[in-house]
């Protein structure tokens, strides 16, 4: 049961096993939202790379979400805001999904042996569930754009750290070192932590200070969404 | 004058300017062996890519380094071993070298406005040399097989620390803070923060403990190698 972390999904080929569950990660706020809709009673979800494809969903009746530069794109239903996710209409829908990094991110995993989407959200749940799978594990960290991001290498720090030093993992990997000793720095005060993050400072313009500090408190959402075929559904 | 530091050669593409110097890193040891050769007095070396180039300068009459996974390539006169570049035998001669990362990593950068070579060995005269010329830097981790290495990154780490906080240089880039957070913790015992690294482990299996002590110490050769057509040579 070994664990690599892969810091963009452009590297994937590299860490590609066709018997690894990859966890795909993309904290603010793609799988941060995924999480939600979950949680909150979606049925199931549909990840599209392209506005495209996106479109042609929308205009075969279904409610869309689709997000570009950390805003929703003109004419369509949803972002990627988890907060879009928590409204009692949207229990038993099936929502498509295109966001800039993370949907992405889940379709360069799709010939894994699954994939599943992480976030702070579901920490101590997807420890549990990837502890009972006992397979090897990529995290793949969806990035900005195909650059390293720091929250997402974070939170594969946190459950690294507990696949290894409570359930038998282990790694030869440098990226897992890394994410872990990024993770000890951090976790006491993630939010403080990121203060500087690229990422942070990209939404904080957008005034998505709420969303922040959401995504980055652990454990409101004990679900694990897993890719089913083209569907993400709750895997737990 | 900004900094950004991209992990594997793969990657450089996205980080590319063309009125940036790019830093190549590869500390376990193209990077290492270069420095050393340079403040040996070795006059110029053209690094290249594949054992098929390095073989035509071998034709030829050249002198040339060729290692592959950590060893020397049966029928080379050198490895990367730096402490092959001690010999004052080598003195004003050109050395051709085509390494696992190192010297790929270099070619990837060759559009750039200057590509330099890296290593603890020449760490304050590194800074020295950026602070004096002024220009945005791009880091470039050669990494180990296009993954992530923390040897590469903790240089990187140190170099950007000292022109951020001392010289004015700014960055927005996450992996330029990831960089300096994991310098910042393995400082004061390099050698002992990569006692679980990959690469270390992968050298200690070969007997490279000597190499990798002389890699990590830092400033034992003020010398900056610098890209000037297809040599490098002495830059400073």
């Amino acid at each position: 049961m070994n664990i690599e972390v892969c810091f963009s999904p452009q590297s994937y080929p590299l860490f590609h096993n066709p018997g690894s569950i990859v966890v795909v990660i993309d904290i603010l706020r793609a799988s941060s939202a995924i999480t939600t809709a979950f949680f909150n009673g979606v049925s199931k979800m549909i990840p599209v790379s392209t506005i495209e494809e996106a479109q042609k969903y929308k205009a075969e009746g279904f409610l869309v979400a689709a997000e570009r530069n950390a805003e929703i794109v003109k004419g369509f239903d949803l972002g990627n805001s988890p907060f879009g996710y928590m409204s009692t209409k949207l229990k038993g829908k099936t929502i498509v999904i295109t966001t800039t990094n993370g949907t992405q991110a889940i379709q360069s995993a799709r010939e894994a042996h699954k994939v599943v989407i992480g976030s702070f959200l579901n920490l101590d749940t997807m420890v549990e569930y990837l502890r009972k799978e006992k397979k090897s594990v990529v995290f793949l960290c969806a990035g900005w754009k195909n650059k390293f991001n720091l929250e997402d290498t974070l939170y594969a720090g946190a459950v690294a750290e507990q696949l290894i030093y409570k359930y038998g993992f282990n790694s030869i990997c440098d990226s897992t070192i890394a994410a872990m000793e990024l993770y000890k720095l951090a976790k006491h005060d993630l939010y403080g932590f990121l203060a500087h993050s690229s990422h942070r400072n990209r939404l904080e313009k957008l005034d998505l200070e709420r969303d922040i500090r959401y995504c980055l408190t652990p454990n409101q959402c004990p679900v694990v969404p897993v890719l089913d075929g083209k569907h993400l559904i709750k895997g737990n």
